[in-house]
This record gives structure tokens, sequence and C-alpha cells, in this order.
């Protein structure tokens, strides 16, 4: 794999990742590109104890483009995209309209609630900070009609290359706590870009979602004496041959399972067998095994619906350890993905209405049980 | 007003709120109708220390009917929906095709995960109960055309004094824990029957949500002695007039506001200026109140946007304290309304994908002191 770092034409890093170490990435940004000014923070919700990212110059940003106005398309035959390369195997670049930046950690340190300052005090009620972070886009490949699940193996090998280098990247970046890789796909979870692409985003908190998680794990520790993360896994596997059988694909090194308390119509997580707490930490045989594994795991989400190009809309997180985390605390927290779709059966979507936007209680149409054994029954 | 109880074919609960005293609710539910059978169960997420219910028997329910066959209309000119009557003012009953039912309780009280119930052991790690509780539909009118917002304050008060009635009998059956009055409004966010309706669920443990205030609520009770919705409500009310200010309506009896953080494009924060724990505890003064107050902000909701026939999609949801709260815990909850929509301009929509559902950070594209103003400004 040979990486090689650049700038577009309004300072926004871009970075190649090629399969081929002869590969020369020389060709310039020639945009006439501004640079984007971004007006990010983050704010800090008493009630819920955690913070929100407020974005409000992103409103401009781009919105289902035609196919050939794509800008995460190589550049050729005159149409200059976001890479400027004639073709390339992975491209990663900052996003031009990101929620969270390096730059706005030149803005104001902190403020605080207008007019109510005074009172607050040292209560830090409405706490403003500047949504220093990144974003970044990754393309998965220069093919505009690919999916992720079309990739070869290999091909899934170089995104799971940039994945890793951008994690020890961004994690190293100051005020930078979190970093998340993920795909969002489809329409029908607003997707804007048909493009194959997913997105990084370095945060410079660690989220609701991962304090949960680490929460919980330092709970099971003091109880048990044990990992959570260890003990879920074995219980799951445990419901192989059993009639509540939940796991859906068991490699030597990866295992694919539909949890207990799935929250989604279909929702599988996928964890390498032996825990580890990044992506950094994956050796060579489960790197090896996670691309066929995760693609036979995405035509099977393909293959769950009747709908057209069986295309399922889905989102695909990665679960990794808060930056630095203290052995104790953050390293309880296993590397692993989280894949679901909104989609509950053909033509019709999960919608998170009143139970789970407001009280977070999740209504799950579709038995774990019953998920697990369809996403075994469609063989690819 | 008059309530009066009566059953539906299939043994559902049906009660009508009228406004005059003098009508009689005889007309008996002339439909053959079976009485359904309900898997509901609630598992254990041991990950995000939460409860999601698992409702696999609801995939057969009624999905956007033709507005000539709406169940919610009063039945009349031969046609029997779900409520007998030729017409009525504002109607309660139990949902066919419920998420929670009490009928759940005759299940088996607890089962554990399948071939891993020896490991898991005391940890509780796969935990499963009969999907206790009940959900109810709420019919605001009997006029299948017009919305929340159409109502006449007397109106409105009828449905009030129908969430306050629920509440308190919801509150009283066994393993209930908390009771939610809320309205899904909109296609855009799942809404399957266009008649306007609201829903009430009643919860056999307290919501996630909830949870998390109280224990905000808690720890700021420690830090300062003092409660955090009340010191939330002045901070907010002490923004009017500054440069930042983010009050959309403030009443003699209610303020209304965007939060600080709010999560969603436009999202407004309803609240009785004298803290009480849930709707039971308004005395008259506020309930009039809310009345007028309550439908001011939903007609400017619908003028926020110019979408066809000026609606906007929203969720409101009513924030009352747990059942039995104790003292000091349950009791810090104020009793509040949060109304928001996810569409953020003309033909937008805000959706949660891999940011807000993989790690819970919310990512507003509008700024609340900005939605505030157009809250302000759009004038009914």
């Amino acid at each position: 794999m040979k990486k090689t770092s650049t700038r577009l034409a309004d300072g926004r890093e871009l970075m190649y990742f090629d399969a081929r170490d002869d590969v020369v990435r020389d060709a310039p940004d020639l945009r006439p590109l501004e640079a984007t000014t971004t007006a990010s923070e983050i704010r800090y919700d008493p009630l819920l104890d955690e913070w929100v990212v407020i974005a409000s110059h992103r409103q401009g940003r781009i919105y289902h483009p035609p196919a050939n106005e794509c800008p995460l398309c190589p550049s050729r035959d005159g149409r200059l995209s976001e890479i400027p390369a004639a073709d390339y195997d992975v491209a990663v670049f900052e996003n031009r309209f990101p929620s969270l930046t390096m730059a706005a950690a030149a803005a104001t340190a902190s403020t605080v609630l207008p007019g109510g300052s005074e009172r607050l005090g040292a209560d830090d009620l409405a706490l403003t900070r500047p949504g220093v972070g990144r974003c970044e886009v990754v393309c998965f490949t220069s093919n505009h009609d690919a999916s992720f699940a079309d990739l070869t193996p290999q091909q899934v090998g170089l995104v799971l290359d940039a994945w890793t280098d951008r994690t020890a990247e961004l994690s190293a970046l100051p005020g930078v706590e979190q970093v998340f890789c993920f795909e969002n796909r489809g329409a029908e979870i607003g997707v804007t870009l048909g493009h194959p692409h997913g997105q990084i985003y370095a945060y410079p908190f660690v989220t609701p979602r991962t304090e949960r998680m680490l929460a919980a794990a330092a709970a099971h520790r003091r109880r048990t004496g044990r990992n959570l993360f260890d003990d879920l896994l074995a219980a799951e596997r445990a419901t192989q041959g059993t009639p509540g059988d939940r796991v859906v694909i068991a490699g030597e090194h990866w295992t694919a399972f539909v949890p207990h308390a799935a929250h989604w119509p279909y929702e599988v997580h996928l964890y390498p067998n032996r825990r580890v707490g990044d992506l950094l930490a994956l050796n060579d045989a489960e790197r090896a095994e996670f691309c066929t594994v995760y693609l036979d795991l995405l035509r099977r989400f393909d293959l769950l619906f009747d709908t057209p190009g069986n295309r399922t809309p889905y989102i695909a997180a990665w679960h990794q350890s808060p930056v630095g985390s203290a052995p104790g605390s953050g390293s309880e927290l296993a590397l692993h993905m989280e894949l679901f779709t909104i989609r509950r059966t053909v033509g019709k979507l999960k919608f998170l209405a009143g139970s789970e936007s407001g009280m977070d209680v999740f209504i799950n149409d579709v038995s774990p049980e019953t998920a697990a054994q369809r996403l075994r029954e469609v063989s690819p």
C-alpha cells in the first residue's frame, strides 16, 4: 500500500491510498476554489449530559448532484472534481462542509449563555466550545456505480488500511478524543451523493454512545471481574445450534451476530474473536479475514429485500476505544462494527418517531432470531 | 367534561371525552373483530443499559389506508371504524397493534439467552421480560382533514383533559413506570394514518431519556442545591431582549424557548413557569393558557416552511415524572413538552445517520438563536 498526501486548491488535505507502490499522485487541483469558513461549535446539553454540534454553515452544501457532476469521481474528460487524479483506488479528503474542523480552534475558547451567564456561573448550564475536530470523506472506489459490496477483498483491504491510517493520524490531533469511521448508504437515510463513500469524524469529546458502553463495561467489571464485551460475544456465540441462534457468520477470526436486544429491524454486530481496542491493533490474519467476512455480510444485507438494484440502505459504524484511553476504562471497549438497516420490509422503513426520538425507547418489529435466520438463509 | 368508557368488539377499551355533559355514548361496535394476540417482549441491552421493545407481531398493521377507510373517523354511512359513534369530540382507545400490552403479563415472567443462560447466570446479559404496558390512540377530533393546530382552545382543553385522565389511570396499572403522551405528525416521520391523532405509551420501565434527565438533575442538586429545570428555565428566559434571545413565547404561565443545545433544526421546549411533575399537577389557569400557547406554537411551526397545506412534520413529546417518583429523585423532573421537526428547510429533512444513530452525536444545521428568531417572526 502506498499513501500519498497532497492538498486541494482551498488547502484541504487529500490522501490517496494505492494498491501499487509505483503510482505517482501529482495531479494538481485546478479548480478556483475559495477557502470556506466554518461557524461550527459544540454546545453542552445539561439535561441529557451530552454535546451537540451546531454547524449552521452547512445548509448550502451540495445536495444530490447529477451523476455527471459527482464530486467524488476522478477528474477526467475536462470535469474537475474533489479528486484531481484521473483515477484512484481509495481517496480520503477533508470535507468541504465539515461539521467539525481544526480551524475552529482559532475561534473563541468558550462563551456562555447570553444574558444568563451571571446566573449560570460555575454551573456550566450553557457551555459552548469551538467545533474542533475533523470530518473526512473516504471514497471507496473510483467506480461511481459500484457499492461497497461490489469491491474485491483486496479493495476492502485498502479501505481498511485507510481507516486504520486515519484513526492513527486523527487520534494525534490536538483536542481529538474519538475517531469514528462509518458509512451511510442510501438516499433513504439522507445520503446526498450516490458515489460509494464513507466518512470519518474526529470528535473533540467521547461520544454519548461510547460513554454509555464504557460505563456499562466498568459496572460489569466491578460486578464480575470480567470484560463485558468478552462475555457478550461468548454468550452470542453460544446460541449457535440452538433454536435461538443469532449468529450470522462464525469465522476463524470474526463473529457476526444479531444482538439479543437489537434496536433495528436488521442489525448485525461484527467482532474480532480476539478483543482489541481499535483498528490499529488488528493483526494480519484478522485484517485479511475481515475483508471476506464483511463483504459476505454486506451482500447478505443487499439480498434481504427485493429492491431496485438490490441495494439495502444501511449505516455501518466502527466502534473504537477513545483516544488515549486509560487502562481499565477505555481499554474495556472492544473494537466492533455495528451494521444496521432502517428498512423493515419491502417499501417500509423504520422511522424514529415519538418513542425513539422522544424517549430513546426503540420499538423493533423484527425479532432478532428471525433476522439472524433470514441473514443466514440469503446466501450471496 | 364527560368521560364515557366502553369496550370494542375485541375487548379493547374505548373512551369518549365530551365537552357536553348530556352526550350519551352507547353505540355498540358492530364489527366481527377477533381478539389479536401479541408477542411483545422487552429485552435488555447490556451495552447501552436500556430496554428495547421487540414487537414482531406488528408487521401486519394497517399502513396508509385510503381516507374513506380511515379507522379513526367516526362510524357512519355504513362504514365501521374503531369508533362506533357517528361523531365524537375526543376519543381514546387501546391500539389494536400495541407494542406493549397488559396481556403480556400472562406470558412467561422471564426468559434468558438461549444457549447462553448458564454462562450468563446472574449477570443478566440477556434479560427478556414480557412487554407489559399499554398503548393508546388519542383521536384529537372527528374531523379527518383537520390538524391539531386547527383545533379551538376548547378542543385543546378536552385533549389536555384526556391526556391528564390517561396519565392518572395508566400510572395505576401494575408494572407501569412511566406514561408518555405524544403526537407524531406527518408521513415524513412515518405516520401511517392521516387523521389527527396522538398516542400514549405506558412503559414498564423508566425510559432512557428520562433516566438521563433524572441523573443530570440529581447531579445538579448535589452541586448547587437547586433544581436543574428551574435554573435552565430561568437562564433561557434571561436571554429575552439580548442578541442571543431564544425565547419564542413568554406567557404568564408558560414559556416556550429553543434550547441552547437544540438537537433538531426547529426544536421548542414548553414549560409551565411554575415547576410541576406531571399533567395532573397543573392548575386551572395553567391549563387554560396552555391551550392558547400551544396552538400559537403549532401554528408557528406550520408557517416555517412553504409546504403543501403548510403542514410541518413534527413530534410533540410530553415529559413527565415517572410513576410514584420518590421525593428528591423523580420529583426533580419538570413537566414540559418538547416539540421538534425533522425538516431543516423546504424539501430537506434532517436524517439520523452515522453520527446520530451510530454515536448519539447530533449535528444541527440551524443555530438555535436563528430558529428562535424565525419562530418569533412567523406570526400566525
